[in-house]
């Protein structure tokens, strides 16, 4: 019997599969002639990269068995999910998880229907797919979501089926970088493969559009060693031994070579791979010499040539369908009555009668071709989080605590607690950075590792080493949130420490996996995920020389606007309340949580204690700082969320006290943003109006940009009582404290707001509003002259 | 005399002018011993990138003179904008925009102490400065800007100055493929120059660290041949003539080449240039063959290797600064009493005496050395939108109205405006999409013009070719997006088309361009800008099988957080609405406006006559839809925004109107979302009370999340009176109609909340809300048998 016999049925089975559910609503075995009636009224979903990409699992399948070998499948090219629905059937994971679709001609049936139909399964490889850890309706991602799986996970493969479309993204186009921050003895490896189909939805591809040689010289600059190879050509026989020859070789190089690089690695022998050594016949196997470096470790890359669209229909309406962008979607619709003879004619060259029994079951020879266990590549504890939720080892949040007696620098003091939590979970704990750890305050977290960074270091380099553990040697922000996604997706702990602005580069991002927990969080099958903690720090308020580019707090709000109850968006006024924050985001699960933080010296306002009440209640009266008792009714509500709006409110209560004394103000602060809002663990109505009153006038002074405290508080009653301040765009190139003058968020813009509301003659309060005025007029002035905030400012 | 030397004394004032602006206070020409006074309390800005970028500069500036060639300068590192003021101060452009900045001893010492000073200017390449068209304060666009830049400028050249650092984003990733979108017979070229200044913040820099091999072939895999030039080396001597000679051979040969492209494309003749034909004695000029075409162009890349803060400190409290990451901000601190002998010392290497004359005026060979006129760069009109605002050759937009009695296409029916447009503008209006442009429905443009491509074409592609000029054929948001502001900022028309989920991908460079706009709207020395357009489509709503991911309507709402004064949020409800407002977008200047459109087929509302009426107002009462007279005071107000929540609102009255006869129903409809907010031209408190009331209810209908209209009505007074409808992120693969049932904005719904203000026994409402719910049931009951939508539904 032919090598690759039962690959080529179960190749068969799962196009069969996969084709069927784009079409069939009934005959799902096509024992009788087809109808009108057994097809769906509207064919939608996509076949274009589906052959290609069933091809590549039964090979990865074969490998898995073959080496016995841990191997994960993440699916760039974003439609086409039916293929990972038809190898899930097939192992039987689908079933195990949804056991209505049995595993018979019923089962059959209701697995065709609901594809792409109402009420049915999407047509990405979506949460509810086994298998899946990517979903790729955006583009883009796959390639940092595979080299974030595989990071502290040594003994796993993850082969990353990139599209060719795809390959155009930026984010792609940054990610093939991976490679640099990979270290061979305590990470697994990635196995990228470029599905080159030629095709996006009406345009060629740019990498299929120019030469091998130049395709070569791409990927091989990045450190891979290429592989290129092409399949289903036009004289491979029905059996198409010859594409799976080459598939079966190239991928048996591939891992070899990985296994190579992991024992030398390993084993503490310098890794000396010379590229194709082993058997294949590759098109192209020409070996780059090793470049900088004499032992350089060769990832391996494979790029797959295909035709778009193979084994579908040759031709419809005279025009070329396979190996054309018209394959890209739905090769054929239902629009003529004619098309029905061409889609059953398509079908049935799968011979489903040869695959499947009378009674709709998997022939044996077909099931026995899929690993075993949780070695099946669908059922991969990898890919759903871990068998079970791993929670990190914490060290104790007090020790880090500090005194209330001088400023410090709250993301500094935060770092002492990060590098413990480093210290302590060598295995499951990670930071990224765009090279902005160390700008960004982190600096303990390096006496405990160092940067990886696995291209060459010189002796004058701080920091980096083969070894290290924190990312932050490449400046993309794109790759270092794709990172962490991969590694939390796959059940490990960590954070993105980013600029405040540039956090924004990576919206969409965010959107998809906020998309993804909401969708997983009731899937009992998958565990439960980490958070993906975001550090949004050098924020708005703190980029005295970088200025109004350097400024957009507005990330929190675009996540608020999606499903609350997967989003958290802290704002932690201190160091200690940093610190209580971080300590439980860390013990949360399946969230997102946006932390905004200061990294200048500041005032620190908390206790321990304190501050982990506060970060436990997310909003509350700060009694030492109202002029009046919790009990009392005052007179105006101050309430403020963030760093430099809290010390800004201190300062504007020490203004106005001494002037108008008798006015009652109460003091709130908000550390989680959501408690305003309607979600689920939000604000209650009595808890809202013992800490807002029913109807006195608040003042409300945010870190970010107004509309969202706007937006929470407008399912509240009585909003026209709220005067809302906050960044406004004005900035430019001043100091700290005349951009909050500038965005009316300054102690003096305060006080006078607060001064209105004081039971005083009309004269004494234009008399202070005046006075602030002129102070605000004099510091104005000294700025200009000496390009520094004046000493009376900056101490309160 | 050396052929450099005044080249060098350029490069060296430049440097001189460059380093004073980040320390000197006072003492501007070193005439007398540095004092502590002299220098500024705190040096903020940037190094180590500039005397690199000057070096560029001047040998540009060299080019421009030698070859009468435009060229203008992108500066991609973000940071070291020192650098261009220093060169635009010498040009003279920068004292004739701020005549208070004197070409003597007096201007240099406001010039150097307003840098990076409170209250002066930015440390980046800001919108003040002169020949700025980038501001390089977030990384990444440079590329796609250049390119963008030099589309339809068929006699420039963009030299883009890429940082090692920068090169590592995505955005920088995928836009080296700019090359495939340039026609030469009638575009200019781009001009890359990597500098390898192989630092970061704290990092190396990954290019830096690659060998020049894979280098080489990174750059050359695009279609560049590439230069690779190392200078500043030690052994060069003080005159650097061997950096002087390289340099100017390398860009000799570069200019040489681009013009030989154009030559050949222009006079048509095949070109063929052979790779390093000129006398350049680089590095590395090992020529590639052609790959895939015996034409094929090479435009040409120069990699330029400096040391990262070149000609500053060798080293300070014993470490390394030139050459080392510590070169990247501030090289020496004033915090020790030692550094300032170590500052005067660098100053005065540049020996200011030989520089400018005891008055503080440059000397006349340095001054002499300069383009002349609006050749030079830092004048240049391509920077700054033109010499003046070029509007476009528009055709009457009621040409392209059509009537309401059928179901239309949105988005296909303004493709036929979109085509003509194309036709009227040759040079100077394009249209940019991810391969997107037909599902977009964007068809008839294809009759008037191709995609351009400039790579492989095969016969059985479609659309493309080498002179079209629709940009569709790469996937990637950012760079499409990137060209459209390139283009835009140097003065000409267009538009982006994007699902309006990925838009979302470039959430942040929308952001940059929009505090660009904020920025320069009032600088008279730059010419108003076209608008950026962006066309969201394939919207939310229009996802039945893309499903979820490929829904997110919130970046109106992410740039409404931002100046008002230059966003428009656009939602036409039908063809004709939309071709009033695209019309609308097209005569208006110096904005960002968001269309969000419709592709499927939906019903028409408006007349030609009332769109445009409509697309004026921006909000009105439609007279048509209410169930009383404009002049009565209606019983609930019912406010829609956007395509479905139009229809959706039509049809719930529909519903209730024979129901409830008597409730007294006011159909309002928003188009320019903006004007229900605080923004300067929104509606008056006059207006708005006209058009909802004082104190009605109001059911708002929104396209989008809810939030942004909770934000905007908030500025108004009785918000408690609003119920605010939206999407609410509950998406799943199901039908149009059921998606609008899951997010609660769909008829029945709607009609449930109409009939609570119906004056009518409880007993009938009840039934009547019943009613509707059991009609809902009828519906999923069907959509579950047969996955489409009911004709009762798709029929109102």
């Amino acid at each position: 019997m032919d090598e690759f016999e039962t690959l080529d049925r179960y190749f068969r089975c799962t196009n069969y599969l996969s084709a069927a559910q784009l079409y069939l609503l009934d005959n799902p075995l096509l024992t009788r002639p087809l109808q009108r009636s057994d097809v769906k009224n509207k064919i939608v979903g996509h076949w274009g990269t589906v052959p290609g990409q069933n091809f590549i699992y039964a090979h990865l399948s074969r490998a898995v068995k073959k080496y016995d070998q841990d191997i994960i499948y993440i699916s760039g090219p974003g439609h086409g999910g039916n293929f990972l629905v038809a190898n899930s059937y097939i192992e039987g994971t689908y079933t195990k998880i949804y056991p209505d679709i049995t595993r018979d001609k019923a089962g059959l049936q209701k697995l065709f229907r609901q594809f792409s139909f109402a009420c049915g399964i999407s047509s990405h490889c979506a949460p509810e797919v086994p298998g899946s850890m990517h979903e790729g309706g955006e583009l883009g991602y796959s390639l940092s979501h595979g080299f974030g799986a595989v990071l502290d996970n040594p003994s796993l493969i993850a082969a990353v089926i990139v599209g060719d479309g795809e390959a155009e993204t930026g984010p792609t186009a940054c990610s093939w970088w991976g490679i640099k921050f990979l270290n061979p003895k305590t990470d697994g490896a990635v196995l990228p493969i470029l599905h080159l189909n030629g095709y996006k939805i009406s345009n060629p591809t740019l990498l299929a559009r120019i030469s091998q040689e130049e395709r070569e010289k791409y990927f091989s600059a990045f450190g891979y060693e290429v592989f290129e190879i092409e399949v289903g050509t036009e004289d491979d026989g029905e059996k198409r031994t010859k594409s799976h020859k080459i598939m079966a070789e190239t991928i048996d190089c591939a891992v070899r070579q990985i296994h190579k690089i992991w024992g030398s690695a390993r084993s503490g022998i310098p890794v000396s791979v010379t590229a194709g050594s082993a058997s294949v016949t590759a098109v192209n196997t020409a070996a780059s010499p090793p470049a900088t470096d004499e032992n350089a470790i060769k990832y391996p890359l494979i790029i797959l040539k295909s035709p778009k669209g193979w084994t579908g229909v040759q031709e419809a309406d005279g025009k070329q369908i396979t190996g054309s962008f018209r394959a890209h979607q739905v090769p054929v619709d239902m629009s003529k009555p004619e098309h029905l003879a061409v889609v059953e004619k398509w079908l049935k060259s799968y011979r489903p009668e040869e695959l499947f029994n009378a009674d709709g079951t998997v022939m044996d020879d077909i099931l026995a071709f899929c690993p075993r266990g949780s070695r099946r590549i669908t059922a991969n504890p990898a890919t759903y989080g871990g068998t079970e939720y791993r929670s990190l080892q914490l060290p104790n949040v007090s020790k880090y605590f500090v005194g209330t007696d001088e400023k410090r620098q709250d993301m500094l003091v935060l770092s002492n607690f990060v590098a413990d939590i480093i210290k302590y979970n060598p295995t499951q704990f990670r930071f990224f950075s765009p090279d902005e750890a160390k700008s960004n305050r982190l600096y303990t977290p390096f006496d405990i590792t160092k940067r990886i960074f696995n291209a060459e270091i010189y002796d004058t380099d701080e920091d980096l080493s083969r070894d290290g553990r924190i990312v932050d040697s490449v400046l993309s922000e794109h790759l270092c949130e794709g990172l962490l996604e991969g590694y939390t997706l796959t059940g490990r702990h960590g954070f993105f420490a980013s600029y405040e602005s540039f956090a924004r580069v990576v919206d969409s991002m965010l959107t998809q996996h906020a998309k993804w927990l909401k969708l997983t969080k009731d899937m009992e099958w998958r565990s439960t995920l980490p958070c993906l903690n975001l550090i949004a720090t050098s924020h708005c308020w703190q980029q005295d020389h970088n200025g109004f580019t350097h400024q957009d707090p507005g990330l929190a709000a675009h996540l608020l606007d999606k499903d609350t109850s997967v989003i958290r968006a802290y704002y932690p006024p201190d160091a200690n309340s940093l610190l209580a924050v971080f300590n439980k985001c860390m013990n949360d699960t399946h969230k997102i949580n946006i932390i905004t933080a200061a990294k200048h010296s500041g005032f620190q306002w908390l206790s321990g204690t304190q501050a982990l009440r506060f970060a436990e209640d997310g909003i509350s009266v700060w009694d030492d700082f109202s002029t009046c008792a919790e009990t009392e009714d005052p007179d105006v509500v101050l309430a403020c969320c963030g760093d430099t709006p809290t010390l800004e409110c201190v300062a504007a209560v020490k203004i106005i006290k001494p002037r108008f004394p008798e006015l009652k103000i109460r003091f709130v602060n908000v550390i989680d943003l959501g408690r305003l809002s309607g979600r689920e663990d939000s604000l209650t109505p009595n808890e809202y109006e013992r800490i807002f009153t029913a109807d006195r006038p608040v003042i409300f002074v945010h870190h970010a940009y107004p509309n969202i405290i706007r937006a929470l508080v407008s399912h509240r009653p009585n909003v026209s009582r709220f005067v809302f301040r906050g960044y406004e765009e004005e900035g430019q190139i001043t100091t700290g404290f005349d951009m909050r003058v500038l965005n009316s968020i300054d102690r003096y813009h305060i006080a006078c707001d607060l001064a209105e509301y004081a039971d005083a003659p009309q004269q004494k309060i234009i008399a202070a509003v005046d006075e602030f005025h002129s102070k605000l007029a004099e510091h104005t002035e000294y700025i200009a002259e000496h390009g520094i905030d004046p000493d009376w400012i900056v101490n309160i």
